[in-house]
């Protein structure tokens, strides 16, 4: 299959949802931008976007490359596809914001940052996820806060809940680029490797392949990332889902699929890395001996 | 200390070494531009250059912003600058690239991909460095296939080795941004996770921080990074040694050292992270605890 | 304190707890023979107390002087003591069997081996005691399968589920040696370990003095273990407990508490080792990083 | 095979040898009796051989039954086959008691507790091995101290020293129960674990079927444990060498090889586990994230 991009015509993300599209995300732009020299930690406020155009453009383009259909973060645009509500870990917050945004009369996206055991006020995914869709909103979910696996627990408890209250609304996933089994209720704020040592944690493609199909597999259309999510990781997900698309990302044109492009290596042993059973198989040594594998929330 | 740059006046590398400066090298560009999407791995060709070269000019400027002195790879210019011969793995020919390019009355650099065990011939770092010297290579180091650590104990073994030979060179490290304490000669291509797995390894930049001191303080003062550096971890460097240097990178003014910029953060447990003894003594999870720790070679 | 074993009186299992005092049950018998030579593993027969009684009778010598109170175990004796119905997976079968004791008029002991989930059915633990309660078992708790820290979450819950329906009973918790945070409800039986390599999961004495405290804070009185528990584990219970039950059992004159032992030792790094803190803050290593943390159970 | 405990004729251990047969030791005395009640940890006197001989025959007959064809520790006897002298650190030392005991007449065996690293005063394995080589020893290896895979290793130097002096020797290995691959020339003492959290580090019956087998492999013929190997891991020796040796211990009988007494199991995925392959390739899990691999020696 060769890279194309895709369609190219202008067609909302609601549009395109209800066409049955996959919609991809784009990834992170504050860790992203930090690990670059261009955001500080901490506050993570955005004004790379005035002082550092060409960085910000740069990752945006990155991101495109890799097969984002949509340039949601550090946008700040008004245009029409501008919807999403994020980070809300009440789902009463949620439920407002949504109701005030249908008063404008946009399609909404929200999505929460809660994990299987629910948000704040312990009520569960299922029931934050009925709350939405009866408020209006148009595509639910999860951003942020927490790894693949966990989100896409989170997501099954969210359908799950919409399908016993027979309500109906477009899925959406973005998960952290960070492992976090060992995360309570507040997610990787309160893992003590964060911010400045989440490295070990840090996903593979593989590892995102595997979370594109189960998410897609769940039924969740709108599939991105958050924080550590490179763009790498973003034609992940692209590449995964070319056999449903139909098409690659622009970026695969570097990048052959599952590590294809080692079979001319010239040692035998790498060469015999060029296969998909190989990587969907490898279990990762940290090479850190003296370190452990879960560590205690602080909170 | 404000962010500065340090000294603009253009001086060459070995005037610079011999004035007793600390030069700070780059980082990895290809792995860094693969994870981009701008490069394909195996081959690691790097026609970017040519295709993309806004992509490529960006991560250039994010190296120099983090504090890096010099611009060796990906530049192929023919400058005076331009001196250095990598990635060697036996000793014989690293000798015979030094002579060929002293008798060009060059100032030359020559770095070995060799641990402590050795080159591929069992010559131990003490003698290569020996030989290296004998030739009249006026900078010896090691560069790419290993981690911090390990570079750190193969730069002792060469610098003990030339003292003891009553040689004088200076010393040059430019390590992986990997954790490797499980390979063997060959380095880190033939761990399992090479190419496309190693993210658990990835350092972090307080790993960094430390390998800039252990370097520094055995009189390394050519000090870089190789595959797996990001800018943050070049920054990382430049700020370990800014009390030596008198003066912080430019990316600095995005970086509060030892965490220092969270003490300001709206959680407490966060705000207690925002100090030296926390980071320095953080035993970072992997987040994977059904992966090992450590891998055997393939080779 | 002095050794001095306690109370010698002969008094029921019932009258004891009724009484207030605290009962230490034994370890383990079939694992323990099996490393021993006189058990085989899979069917785990117990015709060592034929063929070699002296085997056995040392085992129960050990487990007596660690400070056991009973000796439930192979000792099948017809006495008023032998009231206790093991290895319950459903939640039925253990009323049935409560209800047939019930009608010999003894007292009945009742554990079940099932986790924070509940049993097979789905019933919870905290259901599963009630419906014991209910059916007049003295005593109920848990017993093998699972490891300290997931027995004590089950008895917690089995606690609130009779607190909640007004209902009394004695508790009994006997945890395996074992560490089986990654067990799902079949217990570590499913782990790719059992039985042969369990090495790594077995609980240090620190661990099973916390168990004991967590138990005896929760409420329970009967603290015993089961599979992997071996004499010096047992022992673990009986220190912990001895400032409540006002006595040493006799084989502490063999040990001293929280590694006070080491105090005398010729090597300033290992006194220093004898205080509790040291002990009870000790993460230890498995020295095996080839090894992972977890295994997924195989069913 | 039937179990048939070898050859009963009585002589001595060094006739054996010479004779090409393969003689096991025992295991772990001091240790293992502190696990049972009747020893104290830090100076580890045997007053359990006067207070309970009981407890310490029963062991004796456990290691007996195992396959052991001496009883080296804790006997005192004077008989001829009295003749080791173990835990030296200092090779010097060894040399000087080797030469006492050779004027004796006697059959001289000498165990050193050294790592790949050598002695305290920096002498190799191999030189080691040399020095009481000439000496007269008649019986050279290591005992003690530190795990199965590092003295193989030290072995290996050893037999390569005395081969490249042109001598002749036999061999000896009494490796630890543990796994210490991160101990530092002192052993398992500086281990932060020792002695009472180094459960993790335990070793399985496989782990020493591949220590005898490599022991054999390199020609050593007196294999055997120190602290640590129990019972099981004495018969795990002698079930390895059961081909070459022509008989299995009475252990045996209660011991089906590679696990082959699950094939019997009710549950299937248990049944899966009754062969060679399964227990030769698992890599177990310690059940311990928040645990590392690795310990740091504290000296």
């Amino acid at each position: 299959m060769a890279p194309a991009g895709g369609p190219r015509a202008k067609k909302g993300i609601l549009e395109r949802l209800d066409a049955g599209e996959v919609v991809i995300g784009d990834g992170s732009f504050l860790l992203t931008l930090e690990k670059r020299g261009y955001v500080k930690a901490g506050l993570w406020t955005p004004e790379a976007v005035i002082e550092h155009p060409d960085a910000v453009r740069q990752l945006h383009m990155e991101f495109l490359r890799a097969g984002s259909n949509v340039m949601q973060t550090f946008t700040f645009s008004a245009s029409e596809e501008k919807m999403e509500s994020k980070y809300f870990e009440h789902v009463e917050e949620a439920v407002w914001a949504v109701e005030v945004l249908k008063e404008f009369g946009k399609p909404v996206a929200v999505t929460m940052c809660i994990n299987p055991e629910g948000d704040k006020d312990n009520v569960t995914p299922g029931e934050c996820a009925v709350k939405l869709g009866k408020a209006g909103a148009n595509i639910i979910g999860v951003n942020c806060r927490f790894g693949p696996q966990t989100s896409i627990q989170t997501m099954k408890l969210m359908k799950e809940g919409l399908g016993a209250a027979g309500l109906k609304a477009h899925l959406i996933v973005q998960s952290l680029g960070f492992h976090t089994p060992d995360c309570g209720k507040g997610g990787y704020l309160d893992l003590p490797e964060y911010p400045f040592a989440l490295e070990p944690r840090l996903v593979t493609r593989w590892d995102i392949q595997k979370y594109a199909r189960e998410a897609y597999d769940l039924g969740v259309r709108y599939i991105g990332g958050c924080c550590g999510f490179e763009p790498y990781h973003i034609r992940a997900i692209a590449e995964e889902l070319a056999p449903e698309r139909g098409f690659l990302p622009p970026a695969s044109e570097k990048h052959d699929s599952w590590g294809s492009g080692l079979s001319t290596h010239t040692k035998p042993w790498i060469r015999a890395r060029a296969k998909r059973e190989y990587w969907e198989n490898l279990l990762p040594a940290s090479g850190r001996p003296f370190c452990p594998s879960l560590s205690k929330p602080d909170n």
